[in-house]
């Protein structure tokens, strides 16, 4: 089956026990409202990725775990646009869920899509004792507020706050638990691919950085600004935009070259150039000139 | 060990992973606020009773299972008193996690108690491969969209609802997740607790709604009244007091008969007794005439 529809099944999958009658119907549509369409889906690409290049090419837990990572991210998403946080009130240009639901179901609906992410891995432990438990750990440590991203978000709230340490929880920590969640769902060592993960979360996260000043709210499908609307820290503030692109090729690089040896590693490069071209190039079009923005290297 | 130390070390050990350095401190501080000195713990207890009565007096999955519910039910407290919700700006007894900290790190401090709950009882699973993922999916059950409490919140926001099916979920499926989970913990088959748990679930809701209107807010340590300033379905007030309280004691009754056959039935009833005694007595003093409340029954 093709990448995207597998993932949208596995998010389908992983929703169903919304379906037994229990779960009031608006909360319901506001869980479905967050969770489809849907953006680029990179993270679980990334997890589906890392299982096959391991050598599970199609199991059933890689799916679980990759949509577990996805609802996850989309519960980020409805807590982040919260008006307590950005006050954003479109999100992969149509309304947010507070601003299409309320505030109240906003809240439930993320506190759900934890839950329900958890718990569908779970419901998968008894078919892989060995494998499970450490695919649900390395999902809820990618959430968690010790270094996850719910720690990233909860830097802000800090007086002060080194930068690399707050890229790393607020966007990385999710990108390097999607990559180790791919290789414990196909019973790999985590080690050799920690390095990898925590690289690649931080060129998303410069990469992220870089769109928030210079794509158009049109192409990201929200506001952009946000960083400076809510003096965050970030790497283009404080770098200038020449050396925060050299930055995110270096790491590109150095991510690429992280790679460790595994039965699919050259395919796994190339697949990695797709799915960060499909994501880097929401940088353009930019809105500063082309002549001052330098050209970002494509993982290749 | 007694009983209330026991809880408290268990939680403490729940969010030891706080304490790895990668966790912001004020958020930290959040959520050990949210979770510290507690207040009647009555769902753990009830996890560790029938952990005990099924056999099981002190084991360390029962602790971790008593541990997720209490902070699962913390979550659920500092999401609920946020200002969308009750907007509520004390909570035993002192400032709520919101008013204290602010919304986004009340935000996070609930969205991280409820990731830590459910990995504090996955941490556990490999060494319990066959009870341990049975005690994380009741767990989860109990909170879910599917029947949980967050469900039981989301109700809330419909344009109607039944009032049995709304309390079931909005307190009783913690409860009768915390009875599971202890049954569970002792590798006891749940059906023959399902019953039991739900009763008492029950119980515990009209119990509150009885307090809501009728105690004070110094005994409660939180406002009162609160039911009916957010127009919230209430037993209470749909049904008068004294068939409220008639039906309160009905519940109990049917709740201690269904205990199911187990080798410590006698001594959890007994349990029973001084546990709810403790969380009934909240609702003396009451603000009506003592003449106007016909007295609670005792589970004994």
């Amino acid at each position: 089956m093709k990448m995207r529809p597998r993932i949208e099944l596995a998010l389908e999958k992983a929703l169903e026990s919304l379906d037994n009658g229990d779960c009031p119907p608006r909360l319901r549509e506001a869980i479905r409202y967050a969770v489809f369409p849907g953006g680029a889906r990179v993270r679980p690409e990334l997890t589906l990725a890392i299982a096959a290049a391991c050598g599970e090419p199609s199991g059933e837990l890689a799916d679980r775990a990759a949509a577990a990572i996805e609802l996850l991210h989309c519960a980020s998403l409805v807590h982040d646009d919260l008006p307590c946080f950005d006050d954003a009130a479109v999100r992969r240009g149509r309304p947010s869920v507070h601003a299409r639901f309320g505030e109240p179901l906003a809240v439930l609906a993320g506190d759900a899509l934890i839950v329900h992410a958890l718990d569908a891995v779970c419901e998968l432990v008894p078919a892989y004792p060995r494998r499970g438990p450490i695919v649900m750990r390395v999902v809820a440590a990618g959430v968690g507020a010790a270094g996850g991203i719910i720690a990233g978000q909860a830097w802000e709230s800090e007086p002060s706050v080194d930068l690399r340490r707050y890229q790393r929880a607020k966007t990385g920590a999710l990108f390097e638990a999607a990559i180790l969640a791919g290789a414990a769902s196909a019973g790999a060592p985590l080690d050799r691919w920690r390095n990898m993960g925590r690289l690649l979360g931080e060129a998303y996260q410069i990469a992220d950085d870089i769109a928030d000043v210079f794509a158009s709210g049109a192409a990201l499908g929200k506001p952009v600004g946000q960083d400076r609307a809510h003096q965050r820290p970030s790497a283009v503030r404080e770098l200038d935009i020449e050396t925060a692109t050299r930055r995110l090729n270096d790491v590109l690089e150095a991510a690429r070259d992280a790679v460790p040896r595994c039965a699919g590693r050259e395919a796994l490069r190339q697949r990695f150039a797709a799915i960060t071209k499909a994501h880097l190039s929401r940088i353009a079009p930019p809105r500063a000139t082309s002549a001052a923005r330098p050209p970002v290297k494509r993982l290749s």
